[in-house]
């Protein structure tokens, strides 16, 4: 099946925003195996969309356009397709249904443009939008395919994944199963990872390697391609136990799995709390818990003392040890761990301390951070120095502090 | 002047990168006045560029070409084009004078198709490459002007700057300047704001009005052409007028203005200083507000109260008005406000208390979000009902947080 990607929106020509949905898309259809030939972007405008499509039409049997289905007299995608196929426009009852309580729950007045939201194309598949407002849709028309997603990401990339690639794989002929599964590591630079396992992501090709670079994390994505999805699962298993023999101790997910979630999980598992005191990170790990689904059973909260006085008066930290060594500095990240954990009496009190940057403190440098865990027997601190501008510092102390706990719960487990 | 984008290289369309060339040329041409109407990627596949090419030359006047120019047998671009314009390439001096030192300096030996680097299209006008080996050139044919790039942006970028755009700029017949300028609102949505402003966002043609939104905010970018820079703000601060007569009580900043930062602002011009006592948000709002440099002068600290007992125990919210209201109410809120704001000796207390969801709570259900303000003679409280996912939520509590207490501030400064 041979793919284009089609981006509407003016503000990708003026490049206020980069054309990431048509990465992601092709991201996704190659692990179906969908090849994919052409992205092309074009503006709001009736007359360059229409001439684009029509090109489309004429080379591609999956045609995927993404944008311009909001509420606003420039989204016009929707009926310039339609106009293209000589197809009318219906109202689709679930996203009409969808519409209204939207705009009920928010107890805000809907405004006459949002029911044009909830037209489709006559005749079209629906994917509802569980992020937003304006429903997806896939249309058959003389041995084509057209696909229509929301521009906004956040509404684009759910959509396609549970309900895009479904309605996609039952309508390809190539009937091999692809599988894939993504390692998730922490702790371990690209780099360093390419060093170590060179020679399987120059040669391997089934499973392929892929690695990928994001957030301060990086992961590996195995994708393999068999008769069935046993073969592709034992294809998958042998490689990654190579992968796990040289670096595993980095390893800490699959797949969808995040620093935050397995922590929860893992807390979650073993009936055990946690709180954080945070100073550079701002609060950053208490969000980053709470970004999880049911985190309130294992999560008490946080003290956010970025305040010296704060770490003094609230933390209880006291006033010498902050004095003789530094806010940032080895003892005073076991005290604010200690006293976090008392304060709350949770089961681990984790803390960081350390310079944001972009000026340095204390004499210390920018990326000078302490981390300290404590379990109400032991107090363990961690020294990292890190590198970066203020926000990239600050993530990766907040997931350092996620790893070392992580860490510290496995270890617990293997004795146990 | 119609110019548009191709982007040349397999890897585009597999996903492994996103196209932020394109983005970034789109940037400054906007800034130089041309038009872009056209973003195209396409494979390194001989056949199927020379369609592309084909096209863009039918519809565009400038046509900028990235990627392909480098020493490796897939590398086509230069070769196809100059096929397509029936034009030869010939070895440039100069380019093969850089080459030949490159190895030199490094010490190690050129391959044979590094000579093919050196070659341009027959006529072009060359652009030295001073961050990689591949020389752009800039070609005139048949009233069209044909421009090629290497594909890294490392190598794109500040040739583009330093030798494209003065080349563009003289062949440009608008010596206009252009001037934009971007409005960022909160706390209105895109449908909303497109009905209040539609006959503008209609009519305005200089300066034009583009409406992007992104992350629970919306802003409109307003670009003036002009003759001089002063006449394109005069143009500019117009239309701005009347925007601001209808929607501006929404209006929180300008350009790279964010929530946090005007936040920020504003409390260290004003010598104040603030607290957050967070539950649902679980740091959220630390996290912005200590993600801008400086923040330190004026953010003291939080607690994130996310298990009641923390509310309890830390905050000192009294037992009963969460037994009695709830811990996601006015009231509460109330207390967290006042609370947090007496225990760190702060101009402002601010709390967020509410259902992230998925699920609801006390009956109350996802979205349902109480904040507080607090300055020591009043606390003010605001009910929000929130749609989305958790974390959309979460995002948006935190934003309005920081949004009001922005507005606090500003009224203090009408007073004043």
């Amino acid at each position: 099946m041979k793919a284009e990607i089609i981006a509407v929106g003016t503000e990708l020509l003026l490049g206020q925003i980069a054309n990431t949905n048509a990465q992601f898309l092709s991201q996704k259809l190659a692990e179906i195996g969908v090849d994919v030939y052409y992205h092309t972007v074009v503006g709001d405008n009736g007359k360059r969309m229409a001439e684009v499509f029509h090109t489309a039409r004429s080379r591609s049997d999956l045609i995927i356009i993404t944008g311009g289905l909001g509420p606003t007299e420039d989204d016009i995608t929707k009926e310039t397709l339609a106009s293209l196929l000589g197809l009318t426009l219906e109202l689709d009852a679930e996203t009409w249904r969808r519409i209204k309580a939207f705009f009920k729950q928010r107890g805000i007045p809907m405004s006459d443009n949002n029911r044009k939201q909830a037209e489709v194309i006559r005749g079209s598949e629906v994917f509802p939008n569980n992020n937003g407002l304006a429903a997806g849709m896939l249309t058959e028309n003389n041995g084509r395919l057209f696909m229509l997603l929301p521009g906004p990401p956040s509404e684009l990339k759910p959509m396609f994944v549970q309900y895009a690639i479904p309605a996609l794989r039952s309508r390809l002929n190539d009937q091999h199963i692809v599988y894939s599964k993504t390692l998730r590591f922490f702790g371990i630079g690209e780099a360093r990872l390419d060093d170590r396992l060179r020679d399987l992501l120059r040669n391997q090709l089934n499973p392929t390697i892929a690695p990928l670079a994001s957030d301060g994390e990086v992961s590996l994505r195995l994708t393999a391609k068999a008769d069935s999805e046993q073969q592709a699962i034992d294809l998958i298993s042998e490689v990654e136990q190579k992968i796990r023999h040289r670096v595993g101790r980095w390893i800490y997910g699959f797949n969808e799995d995040t620093l935050p979630g397995i922590v929860v999980r893992h807390l979650s598992e073993a009936r055990e709390t946690v709180s954080t005191a945070e100073s550079c990170t701002g609060g950053w790990i208490g969000q980053m818990i709470t970004s999880v689904p049911g985190s309130s059973s294992v999560f008490k909260g946080a003290i956010v003392s970025y305040a010296n006085e704060v770490k003094r008066d609230l933390l209880q930290v006291p006033a010498d040890i902050i004095e003789t060594y530094g806010a940032v500095s080895k003892q005073t990240a076991e005290q604010m761990a200690e006293r976090i954990r008392k304060l709350t009496g949770t089961t681990y009190g984790i803390s960081v301390t350390g310079v944001a940057g972009p000026d340095e403190q204390e004499g210390k440098k920018a990326g000078t951070v302490w981390i300290g865990l404590a379990d109400g027997k032991t107090t363990e601190t961690y020294p990292l120095q890190l590198a970066g501008g203020r926000d990239t510092i600050r993530l990766m102390a907040a997931k350092y502090a996620l790893f070392y706990l992580w860490q510290k719960g496995k270890k617990g487990e293997t004795i146990a």
